[in-house]
């Protein structure tokens, strides 16, 4: 119930109608008591600068949620950013620091991350291989540098936007080796889908996944159906699988915490969630 | 539910712990099946005319509710005002109209005035004494005019204050007959305490009340109880009599209007707020 206690997290992006975020926090803040309202904001390309800057003014305001189309022009609007940021050249969470500072981080890849470690994976020392080095793509290998893997595989159709972020990551994490340049999933501990191969029907598979073995752990981020084409040949194979909603629902206590509200888990975001995808 | 289609009505003030109206719009929006959101947003005097312009730019904005400290600044920040808000001297609803441009109208007299409107009272013609010419005072006058009053005396402590609060009458109604310097309130079809007397315990009445006959109305903006000791006293003299918190609900009918929502009666919004006051 908004009062004038209520503190405000700004949902910030254009268009608004896909956004799945008040459906999910709010119904969880209620539940929690906690005093805090997702607001979706709907906000285009020339305005943002000056209603980013605006809306942290405000003295009841929590934090900033951000989609498209300003992740990536929020990595130039900020005070500092988290090497995650500079990784993923995308920004999704903002808030401002008891100096007055904006900063911000990015939860995508984190989403990702958390739903693999919980469900047993160690990212310690492993060799990873994402294909798909767009936005989502970028996220998830910034999280994954972050938790400290040993190795990672780009690979994109696009192939100077995978030697683009095979730069960035080494960049900041010098000891990784990264490499570019083939999508063979044989012989990697965790193999990621992050294209959009999966969204239509009758698209092929993003990898030849005769080639991936059964101890290899194979993610998603398409969330079309739960199990897509692409994870139910991997699971056919033997592998244990993440999918692609889980990156949506294990984000959120990142960004909980980020807000230094309580925190949940994903499973009872799911279980308050109003929506369906 | 708030969603991706939600619009909001942006609160605007500061502090916002006092707001009510999130309370009473916001239970009336879900029983109605409305998808609009009344949105606390604390903004301080530095920041406001930035905040005012940037929020404006949202796409999802339906309008604005403006409140303390910034009911005065809003008029000279907006294209267009009605002559309510010039003759009040402060505004407190703000839309963007479909060219683009920002204007304001002003509804804390309106509230009072479709009050005593509802209870049968026609103020076509009519003389009317109103006490006190401050804030509320000057949006009650300014909304008694614009309904149609022959004639209107105004009387305040601070004599400048009634005198200005006449001129900008008598500039944007060069008909109305307007007098001040007493609060005599014999011979009036309706008296207003729009003082701030009455909202602490033993204050003296505003004027004297044995010089009101049967058949004035008389009404009030006090409301930290529902029949002030002025209210007592009038009543005890045969008026009919409007209430303090009458002005708040039956100025939001008049809000949802200007925002081109579906409208209501301030029966149903008592009937489906959640606040104490």
């Amino acid at each position: 119930m908004i009062n004038g206690n209520t503190e405000i997290i700004a949902h910030i992006g254009y268009p608004t109608h896909t956004f799945k975020s008040p459906m999910i926090y709010n119904p969880y803040f209620e539940q929690a008591g906690i005093n805090a309202v997702v607001v979706p904001m709907g906000c285009q390309v020339p305005d943002y600068p000056a209603f980013l800057k605006a809306v942290f003014s405000l003295t009841n305001i929590r934090g900033a949620l951000i989609t498209m189309p300003h992740k990536v022009t929020t990595v130039g609007l900020l005070n500092e950013v988290t090497p995650t940021v500079k990784v993923a050249g995308a920004c999704n969470a903002v808030k401002r620091r008891a100096d007055g500072k904006l900063v911000g981080d990015m939860f995508d890849g984190e989403g990702f991350v958390r739903g693999v470690q919980r469900k047993g994976l160690s990212l310690k020392g492993k060799r990873v291989l994402v294909v798909g080095s767009g936005g989502v793509g970028s996220a998830i290998a910034a999280s994954l540098a972050a938790a400290g893997i040993a190795a990672i595989a780009l690979y994109d159709v696009n192939t100077a936007s995978a030697t683009a972020l095979g730069q960035r990551l080494q960049q900041n994490y010098p000891s990784i080796n990264v490499t570019t340049g083939s999508n063979d999933p044989h012989g990697f501990d965790l193999v990621v889908n992050a294209t959009p191969m999966g969204m239509n029907e009758g698209d092929p598979l993003p990898l030849d996944v005769s080639r991936l073995s059964a101890n290899t752990f194979v993610g998603e981020v398409v969330m079309r159906t739960e199990m897509t084409a692409f994870l139910q040949a991997a699971k056919a194979q033997g592998c244990a699988v993440q999918v692609g909603s889980d990156m949506l629902f294990e984000q959120i206590p990142a960004y909980l915490e980020y807000f230094d509200l309580p925190t949940t888990t994903a499973e009872v975001l799911r279980s308050v969630a109003r929506l369906s995808y």
